[in-house]
């Protein structure tokens, strides 16, 4: 059972956080059966942290939890902190398959659908 | 004459920056003859600041910027700076139209592009 987790860096702004739970939601709408679960989890400032998204996607049943960092540049968080952090949850759940995607802003294709975007 | 102001939030991470300026020029690439220059500019922490971008873009001739925060969420950035520095931009030039463009998080076609992207 692969799930998806959509990691975001979190807001003081509730109503920022609350749209990238609308975002996970979208996407698990248009995913389908291609995962089970989608799952939101914030950095800092906001609710769930990443362990307790992985907590409750395990216990939901995934074996494998795609590791996706909602975050546009590689700034320290993309380089120290989520590594550390996905090295804590393989090391707490080493029966899960962690499959780690290109954060957002390193996604294949990301130019090419904003200068569609950008021009339609 | 068009052009695009691409407004990151900057990082203390100088290969972020880097990084964002190279998706400026990817995009500029792949805007062809819809935009004739692209510029980089950075809310903070980075050069060049959203009004020296956007004097160079005048300078060089642009009567038309197109205004397009590559942020994901709607944090007190999107929600109170760039709207005042817009307003700020458009009072220093009034003879420039600026056109606002929805910040990169707020795009139509977002979710259906991640979908794509992470089922591929």
């Amino acid at each position: 059972m692969r799930s998806l987790l959509l990691i975001a860096h979190g807001s003081r702004r509730a109503a920022s956080n609350e749209e990238v739970r609308r975002i996970g939601r979208a996407l698990a709408a248009k995913l389908g059966d291609n995962f089970s679960l989608v799952e939101v989890a914030f950095l800092e400032l906001a609710e769930p942290d990443i362990a307790t998204a992985v907590d409750r996607l395990v216990a939901a049943g995934s074996n494998e939890v795609v590791w996706f960092p909602y975050f546009l540049a590689a700034g320290r968080h993309i380089a120290h902190d989520l590594p550390e952090l996905l090295t804590e949850a393989r090391a707490r759940h080493p029966e899960i398959t962690f499959i780690q995607m290109p954060y957002l802003g390193a996604l294949p294709g990301l130019t090419d659908w904003l200068a569609s975007s950008l021009t339609s």
